[in-house]
């Protein structure tokens, strides 16, 4: 698949011309096929069938959606499931993985999204842990470390971290690695069976479009399912849900990181926004995501006397970000020209570039209107 | 308003004229608005607008919509939130209801929906606590008792309990109570305030008819707060969420019971859904669930020699439940014939009555149905 081919898939996206959407790092533009999907969900499968859904698909709809995105991130089929937020599986990720550990500490990356932060503070505080933020170039493990939380990209400045590497880091010292994928899930090939990951969480509203607050995902390893014990033990994780036997005993396989009941709207968004990435090959859409950042950084550099702070080498996710004096203001004006990204605090215009729907004109356009804002 | 009144607003669901839906406990029917509002937030809110969207509604609609459930359960506004399954609502609730309190049991209603049990006995775990079921006619409550977890309406028997009781004997031994309301929220009027409920949560898709797997909702009284400690501590319920600061300040409100990115569309589907409620009167609400609940058990009794399980009495939600033999054949046999109800091991027929669309003539057909098959 060659340049070419990842431009014509914009078609497949619900986009108008002359909006250029560097956000999809944070919303993913929606895919054309979403809009009849959900309208054939409220419609039929819950207007017309009613009740009777439940057992005509919806119920397996979390494992079903999973294994579709288990191919996105190296991981075969049964171990992936989709629900809840991306918040709430890393409460579930967490508690699982300390429990059963014997060190005293939770380390997470310095520069981590808050929410990773704020969970894992209350995972420690819950189990009596202590936690430590550090950076993932130095983490200082010791046998004492318990977990540790990783975000495969960081949020901020787009630099993608080494998971072959910080993996075998966290298992040599004999801690348990979680993996939060929400920036780098659809940006490049991930291998957690392979690199033996412990666990994963992943958000699908961003590279993946599965639409605002569509639900999360989490990866619990074959190997691991038997021992992952769910904080959040609701009856959808139960092996038997339906035999409403008074104690919990959960399902012996990954649907044992289900809790409650999926919000089916939002779940069949997120499957119909699924099918674009049917036939994408992961090692191509890299290579379009480095092509496309590469390209902006370029014409950023070139054009305006703004600080890149994404590194410049291929750690890095499909985000550049820009150092910015006044970002809000920038910002503002930048969507005001239909230049689409956003600012995190205090001082980062962040350009998300998805290479399904954003084409090379559109990093050099936005480059340029840059310049002229920031002149 | 009248019982004509009432069954006008069938007229405002998206059912079949010959579909007899008795299953409204379970999910409630699609309020017509739904679809297009739907399509409306899917075409025009995310593709449109995109991330806009976030800071024109979206964030904010958790608590907008919670205060349109605050009328329909007796709270003030600023003390409901929408978000999450039942079940992870009923972790935060029981959690925070746990922490800070010296007892040393968790009672739980012996007839409890399975969630909330398996939910409390984690809580439990986690917190060091015993559990303890008990019949909610004799709960036998200590001052070792710390939370009370009580169903406001039996899922299977479809018997009311009677919160202003069980709440001042809760609050008698100085336990704190956190009812569910999944089965009790837009049957009858409730009164969480002016009875001084610690914490409620609540399922919004059975009678409030807001979609398969709509969000649950929490509330949590004004006086408490300041108190509340959510353990899913996400950064939705950060007092500033943009802030993206490295450690965890709640929301002063409600907002604190927040935890990650909501489902959007289930989210504003709910919201199109709940336009129904806008003029209902609750007490006369209350009035036809009674009125139809009651004519159905009177046909059952006269066509069938089957038992009724619900209560001959006020002490009832808008569910008849009837025992009967080879219950999931007979219910299979129903719904062949457009009755549509269901059932809950090992043998309880379930036939839910929402007076919102349900009929006189629907109540007295599916007792000729049932009599039919079962004769």
């Amino acid at each position: 698949m060659d340049r070419e081919e990842f431009c014509v898939r914009r078609e497949l996206f619900d986009l108008d011309d002359d909006v250029i959407y560097l956000d999809g790092n944070s919303l993913g533009a929606p895919p054309r096929a979403v809009a009849a999907r959900v309208a054939e969900v409220v419609r039929v499968q819950w207007g017309r069938r009613l009740i009777r859904s439940w057992s005509e698909g919806w119920w397996e709809a979390p494992q079903r959606i999973g294994d579709r995105i288990a191919r996105l991130v190296g991981a075969a089929p049964g171990q992936v499931v989709v629900g809840d937020s991306t918040s709430v599986n890393i409460f579930k990720a967490m508690m699982a993985a300390v429990r059963g550990s014997s060190g005293g500490e939770i380390v997470v990356d310095a520069g981590t999204f808050p929410t990773d932060g704020y969970i894992a503070s209350s995972v420690a505080s819950l189990t009596g842990l202590r936690i430590r933020a550090a950076s993932p170039s130095s983490l200082d493990l010791s046998e004492d470390t318990a977990v540790v939380l990783l975000n495969h990209v960081d949020y901020r400045t787009g630099e993608l971290y080494d998971m072959a590497r910080l993996t075998e880091e966290a298992h040599a010292v004999g801690a348990r690695i979680v993996w939060d994928l929400c920036h780098s899930v659809g940006v490049l090939p991930i291998e957690l069976d392979a690199l033996g990951v412990d666990l994963a969480v992943g958000c699908t509203y961003k590279f993946l479009n599965g639409g605002p607050g569509s639900p999360a995902f989490i990866y619990v390893p074959t190997a691991g399912q038997a021992s992952f014990e769910n904080p959040l033990s609701g009856w959808h994780g139960h092996a038997a849900p339906f035999a409403m036997e008074p104690s919990y005993t959960p399902d012996p396989g990954v649907v044992r990181a289900r809790v409650g009941t999926p919000d089916i709207l939002s779940m069949l968004a997120l499957d119909a926004a699924l099918d674009v990435w049917d036939d994408v090959d992961l090692g191509e859409l890299r290579t379009r995501g480095l092509e496309l950042t590469a390209l902006f950084r370029q014409q950023v550099e070139k054009l305006t006397s703004l600080e890149v702070i994404t590194p410049d080498s291929e750690w890095r996710g499909n985000q550049i970000s820009v150092r910015c004096p006044d970002a809000a203001r920038v910002m503002d004006e930048l969507i005001a020209r239909n230049v689409i990204g956003d600012h995190r605090p205090p001082d980062v215009l962040r350009f998300g570039f998805a290479p399904l729907y954003v084409r090379d004109e559109d990093a050099v356009r936005a480059a340029e209107v840059l310049a002229e804002i920031t002149r």
